[in-house]
């Protein structure tokens, strides 16, 4: 089997993930924070090394600022629907969000007023700050952004926002799920206010886990209250982080994997995973760009992408050619709108969706030509 | 290590949980649902197994109404927020509450304007369904109720309330953490609407699990939106069950666990585990009983609890022999408030808090001795 579905998930995990799951399961399965014997405090500590080890790789002030959520998803919901935006309210976001963004802004849009700014990609199919600097007014409060497409793996150049973000008191929310263990981040240096990304793809962490990071204190009200382990006798959530904005059992055994993902990923090094992908990638379009009949998305300038690939083969629908490829040559890819209709929309794919591929550490030269020589049989048998 | 705290978390978990686990990170830690490959299928089956094993177990009509979460307090806050309460609903809940519960209520009144009453217990520190029942007004919309406390065990007879809910339209909401695993729960015929619950704690599953059943649909609003893998051009949840509320990617890992978890209850059998701990609750009761300054709370009729027993050793604060317990004899307990301070309140337990010892299926009558006796040593030895 050839797993080029790093942008869903990454596969297969480092072998120390599931041992670090393994060991919290059968070693020390109590609850963290919430007893004083030894189990609880085990528990506790690897949750609270998780979260040095996260506000270390991303810049973050402390490892308070650090908040574990089971997908980044519901990060992404907590910075959103937690910011105190008032009616009238600007928000500048891209045409390449996901679900994970577009759904809860929407929703913000009809509950509470707010106005949303859907910048578009240049002809090169990317989005430049340029043009997110110019589509905010005196009202915008938030930059609300992808750091990369999850279809096309075209980044933003997060960096050159940042002193225009912070002059006009803009608040940056990233979501850096397609970037995070591949794209060095900084917080600090890169002006990210709000960092929201998930754990189980290019970090090589288990499903279960997402993480949101607040650089500062932007007033943002809990989505879910309950029990905290601290101020037991407080009807209300404390102010005391990471417990305000982490109600209940956290996934000890996730985040432990998660841990073991990064210390991974350190190990290996960003720029190194970077680069190892980025070849592939480069292989991958070079190889299929002959390919009669076939399309890419994304900028053409490679060095603006993260290693993941959308295309188009005339003929054949993206489900189709997906299910060929798994059947028939044992490779995973994914088609459809990949929870990015707006993206789609701009692509002018929403009704054939796009196969996509996605790179990850451990996929080698080999598999990609492999997934080549089968693009180019299926091509030559639907002709 | 003795270990008495499963009413944080049950430990050890039956060797098939980590096992479960290990292999869903191994072997198939794609994304489910969200891909048509073959690693992305295994990982949807075994969550759509994980649904319909628990559909089972609590009596829903079908797996679709079993919805996965973080832990118990999402599930809790999906159904309190996601329900359509008007200005002035009443709500009746319990002095029994966790935070989980609690919180949610209390910022529904200042955010919603609703009514909470908090019905405490009778003298034998006991919440009966009559007088759940005579707390409701024309207005109640809800009874939002524990099972058990979590501090004495003691359980509401849920089905005595089923056919007054119905009658007078009441959606009961049942906290089960501290039952589901150890009671018998049916929806249907205990006449639950919504049912929460804790992955990890009797049902012997791992951290990161929650789980909300819904009977019917109350026309919950979704709590978090994001990316479902289905009808991805909508720019709102759509409305198929489960997708409506399990936005982003499902913690496989977890709930693979969750569902081997649920084989070990089934195969056992509810009755046996209750009947092993309530021997263990028993024998820890009555040899307690003699030591001075030995303080009981919850209900003398031991059947009218779980295997949760909490007191007070008069000279020695809560927090210190719980400390001298795990030091010095290894046994995990849980002193303090238990997340649940209106029932230490009603106890008159505040300032103290209680040390609380609760039993799990792996637990044995000589671990409860050693207890005892080294609970007969600490009182020596500090009278």
């Amino acid at each position: 089997m050839i797993y080029f579905d790093h942008a869903a998930s990454s596969f297969p995990k480092p072998k120390a993930v599931a041992d670090a799951m393994y060991e919290a399961v059968t070693q020390y399965a109590a609850n963290p924070g919430r007893g004083g014997h030894v189990l609880a405090e085990r528990a506790r500590l690897t949750v609270e090394e998780a979260r040095a080890k996260l506000a270390a790789l991303f810049g973050a002030p402390q490892p308070k600022h650090v908040w574990f959520y089971q997908n980044a998803t519901m990060a992404l919901n907590q910075a959103l629907f937690g910011f105190q935006f008032e009616e009238g309210d600007h928000v500048v976001t891209t045409a390449f969000e996901h679900n994970s963004v577009l759904r809860p802004l929407e929703r913000l849009k009809r509950e509470k007023g707010i106005n949303v700014t859907y910048v578009k990609p240049n002809e090169e199919d990317e989005i430049t700050a340029q043009a997110l600097m110019e589509a905010c007014t005196a009202k915008t409060k938030m930059l609300a952004l992808s750091h990369a497409s999850n279809v096309t793996g075209a980044f933003i150049q997060i960096d050159q926002l940042a002193s225009f973000a912070k002059e006009n008191e803009i608040t940056v929310l990233l979501d850096a799920s397609q970037t995070a263990g591949t794209l060095p981040i900084h917080m600090e240096k890169d002006g990210i206010d709000l960092l929201a990304f998930a754990g189980h793809k290019s970090l090589l962490g288990p499903q279960g886990t997402g993480v949101l990071i607040s650089r500062e204190d932007y007033g943002l009200l809990p989505l879910v209250v309950g029990g905290t382990g601290s101020y037991s006798e407080l009807p209300v959530q404390p102010d005391v982080w990471p417990d305000r904005y982490e109600a209940g059992t956290l996934n000890t055994p996730g985040i432990a994997g998660l841990a073991a993902g990064v210390d991974e990923i350190v190990k290996k090094g960003i720029a190194t995973i970077y680069e190892h992908e980025q070849e592939l990638l480069t292989l991958f379009i070079e190889e299929t760009e002959q390919i009669a009949g076939l399309r890419h998305y994304g900028p053409a300038d490679l060095a603006k992408r993260v290693a993941v690939a959308s295309f188009y083969l005339e003929g054949i629908g993206s489900h189709e050619l997906a299910i060929i490829l798994d059947e028939h040559y044992q490779i995973a890819v994914r088609a459809g709108l990949h929870c990015a209709p707006q993206t789609h929309r701009v692509l002018e794919t929403s009704n054939s969706g796009l196969v996509r591929v996605s790179f990850g550490p451990y996929n080698t030269k080999e598999e990609v030509k492999t997934l080549v020589r089968a693009l180019k049989e299926i091509q030559q048998a639907f002709v």
